[in-house]
């Protein structure tokens, strides 16, 4: 019975209980990447209570995430038929705040019980809780980044709006005020009221429709069903099958996706792990008030504890499906959050391909097909913004990460209610009486584990290079561009800023090859490349300095998801008045 | 009688019934940008034909088109009351080819003449008709750029194809072979066979869907009706109005768009005129055979020419409402182009905007409203390449112009069947046995005329400066950006690659303000940056200088329409076997 080794049995039903609770899930869960069920998490939550962690004083649960099983186990999972499967570690990684400190643990469910327990003395700290963000309301409380400081405290700053007048809570800024609050003490340690500026009025500031919602749906109508299925966290849909997570931090965690090959009839492996990874949002006000808003959603909250529970008919059309997420509170316990993730087809009335041939003789032909996708929606509330997080499936085998970014501008009042009075800069745009909205950056950065066809890919700039014509005398072409790849050797090698050098970006196998013998692989296609602006020695860029680079390109290594850093390093500067 | 001034008396019921028509044209039309309708295409064929140009040997069209009304004539025609509005001018812009010469015609529809006619003995020619495209085939014709040549010639030179076995005309290149053909005389004048390599398999190039078609919609199923009313060709939907023009040359043009706003229920003006200006498809090939592969399709040929006939549900979802089009054959008279443009109301399952509010104490607050717009389509079939060219209205105020690209790879004869075989550069990739698609550039420019509330607009660049911060000392910030408007003063000053800093591209009426004192305007948000590789000395770049800067800001000027000149310098060069 090695399996209950330090439990008492003075509670065996009890144990008993949550024995035939662990053999079940093992044997019940479609996937080893399933996020943690809600019973895994209480069952975690009643691992550490029971044990020595459990007597420490201020006990808050910060990180309660799946520990991954290990690549191998998990393919080999997922290749194996179902009589055979050997059972794959399940384990949870817990990250706790007791007595002060911040303590790392891994708990296995299996056994029941801790496996891993240490104290992290490193820099930085574990996301606050929801109860840490309400606890100190009143104001909205903001992170506060870091500023070189080599002693650090959990601090928070508030932001103080009126509430008066309008449900739009960030339309009424009252400036000037700074409350510091020491989140693990929960104390204000600092107030400063600094000047006044007049209150932005309420008037038409209420962003709710006033419109009767329509019911949408964007699906074909002669189909049957709604085109998708869904077991478990399993989705299979036209030519794409992969699996669907959630967890705390980064919401919604694509596995395992792959795509059916129409000639062997076989899923060939696409994509290993996707989420987003990090958000860097840096307001551009240096004043005493503004400066520290430079926001990493990700790290400092998480923005799976963000996610909006999803409107039908608003967010998704009317007939998506929903899947609930579950995380872990500051007590450890295992939290709904409802309708988190919507799924849904979408017929958007685009051409998926077309072509017309006027060219055989005595015969035009028409010929396409209209474009249908799936998507993977959750929308991230944090705080005044809300990010519509969309993973989108196509026939083709794009897989395509869409972000829109909604909800309300994050406000300052200003002394001003005309352009003309303006004769300082304002660090931003008069969009109202007395209401200035602050220039910022939005960074979002995703984690994305290709595996085309396997493990073994490598990532390739195919350089687009200008030539000048030679030894063609009869071609009066002077000149003409020609590829040049070349393969990432090592991760310094393979840090890119896009736009300064024309090239496509590609993910191949280097181990496959077509029957013409072309290398198998996908390509990386950005948008409008961006980059920070602010200073290399300012701290806001030093804390995000992978914003200096859009792509980056690392040997796989299952803890390096989070392109800030798992822990955050956290700090508010306090001024006297 | 002056209106009928050089017409014979012997046939006075056809000039009255000409002349009934001409007034009923002009009292009916619902916009003076209405392009010519059949009727009025046969006329300015019967007038020119009348005249003396019509007894000129070789007498062929090569461009009929509406000859713009000033713009002052049309704003002050829409903006009167329907008895009051003055006659605009009804004149059409007529090239011909004649006696080998190239001749330039104005004529009035309302006096039923020519008033202006001149011989062009510029540098260039008009496009390429139909009917000489149809003649010269057998293989198919391309056009050849101009390399340099101060003595140019009309030519087109032919690429063949293997019809045998596929209905995809371009899966199977006849390589080593060229046909060089003057159009003017209709003459082969050259016939080169270089080489010969195998010829690729017809097996799997038929690019036809499989699959039924489903009949796809993405309206929206709970509302009544298209969401949207066309009359003539004014359109109006939700809080946009505009009017939809075909022509030979662009196809769609839209013209005075306008949006409701919702405070004084009056329109303000944002797009006076808008339409795709020019591509430039240059191939990467410096090879005899391909090397002058270096496309201008619309100054070429045309995009309305190009039009493809569209398919419902296929190319537009199954509630579209279709637009027919008409252009000038060579002979002058109106061709019917049928169902060339489609207007749908899309409802893709995006979210037009949301917010969910936590803050609010008590309650939780989510609002939203799902993406609806309306797009106009029309899809250019140019040989191989099908360009779906969207212009898409949404709710909150902006136009979006999107290109998606399908069809077939324009393709070369190779003599490999694996990468491993090849030594030397073959400009492209191997993508089936004996078959190389040609690297190849796709640049579209638009032309866009905005007037947003008003014909004086500025160009302005808001560029992102980081600043140092100083004279904070309770701030640790180091750094941050401003923005620093810069208007466009001249032409010169006034074209931008982008992508080199970073800046906000905005037109701007800097003759009114907001309440609030900000200049009113809108954004031009581009997608990734591309510049043409091609050396400035190269004689395709020189052609297609413009794709060196991605914008160019001109004064307005009715007659720059089309970025790379209404005429293009076209010549081969020949070479001997």
């Amino acid at each position: 019975m090695s399996l209950f080794g330090h439990k008492s049995m003075t509670v065996p039903l009890f144990i008993l209980a949550f024995s035939l609770q662990c053999c079940l899930s093992l044997s019940l869960y479609d996937h080893p990447l399933d996020p943690l069920t809600p019973s895994e998490l209480n069952r975690i939550t009643l691992i550490v209570d029971k044990s020595n962690i459990g007597s420490l004083p201020n006990l808050t649960y910060h990180v309660v995430d799946l520990e991954e099983p290990d690549k191998n186990d998990v393919l080999s999972w997922l290749s194996s038929d179902k009589q055979e499967k050997n059972a794959v570690s399940r384990r949870a990684k817990v990250v706790v705040r007791a007595g002060g400190e911040t303590r790392e643990l891994v708990v296995d469910l299996v056994a029941g019980s801790i496996i891993s327990n240490h104290v992290y003395t490193g820099h930085g700290y574990p996301p606050f809780t929801f109860i840490e963000f309400v606890m100190v309301i009143s104001c909205v409380p903001l992170t506060v980044g870091w500023y070189g400081e080599t002693v650090t405290r959990r601090a928070l700053r508030l932001t103080c709006y009126y509430r008066g007048g309008s449900v739009n809570v960030y339309a009424r800024p009252i400036e000037g005020i700074s409350i510091f609050v020491d989140v693990d003490s929960m104390r204000i340690t600092n107030y400063v009221d600094r000047f006044r500026v007049p209150l932005p009025k309420a008037e038409g500031t209420d962003f709710r429709s006033r419109t009767n919602t329509d019911h949408v749906t964007c699906n074909n109508n002669n189909r049957k069903g709604k085109g998708f299925k869904i077991e478990g966290n399993n989705v299979k849909w036209e030519n794409w099958k992969f699996h669907v997570g959630f967890n705390a931090r980064a919401g919604t965690v694509i596995s395992t996706a792959s795509i059916l090959d129409p000639n062997t009839k076989k899923y060939r492996r696409v994509l290993y792990r996707g989420h987003v990874s990090e958000t860097f949002v840096p307001y551009m006000d240096p004043e005493s008030e503004w400066y520290f808003r430079t926001f990493m959603d990700i790290g400092e909250f998480g923005f799976g504890r963000s996610a909006s529970t999803l409107q039908p008919s608003i967010d998704c059309p009317a007939d998506a499906e929903y899947m609930d997420g579950y995380v872990a509170g500051a007590d450890g316990q295992a939290m709904k959050m409802q309708r988190v993730i919507c799924i849904f087809q979408r017929s958007s009335g685009d051409i998926g391909w077309r072509h017309a041939e006027i060219n055989n003789p005595g015969t035009v032909i028409r010929s396409g097909q209209p474009e249908r996708s799936l998507v993977v929606r959750m929308v991230a509330t944090v705080g005044n913004y809300d990010y519509v997080l969309d993973w989108e499936f196509k026939q083709c085998g794009t897989i395509k990460i869409g972000v829109d970014l909604t909800g309300i501008l994050l406000l300052k009042g200003s002394p001003y209610t005309n352009k003309q009075q303006v004769t300082a800069d304002v660090y931003g745009t008069l969009v109202a009486d007395n209401t200035v909205a602050v220039n910022h950056d939005h960074f979002l950065t995703y984690y994305l584990d290709l595996d085309v066809d396997g493990n073994g890919n490598s990532f390739v700039r195919a350089k687009q290079k200008t030539e000048r014509v030679t030894g063609f005398n009869a071609s009066p072409r002077k000149s003409y561009w020609r590829v040049v790849k070349e393969t990432a050797k090592t991760e310094a090698d393979a840090r890119f800023r896009l736009g300064l050098e024309p090239a496509d970006l590609l993910i191949v196998n280097p181990n496959k090859e077509t029957k013409l013998g072309n290398q198998v692989g996908y390509r990386l296609i950005p948008g409008e490349p961006l980059t920070s602006l602010l200073a290399d020695d300012d701290y806001p860029q030093i804390r995000a300095a992978y914003t200096k680079y859009q792509v980056w390109v690392t040997a796989y290594n299952k803890s390096e998801r989070w392109a800030g850093g798992f822990y955050m390093p956290i700090e508010a500067v306090e001024m006297m008045a």
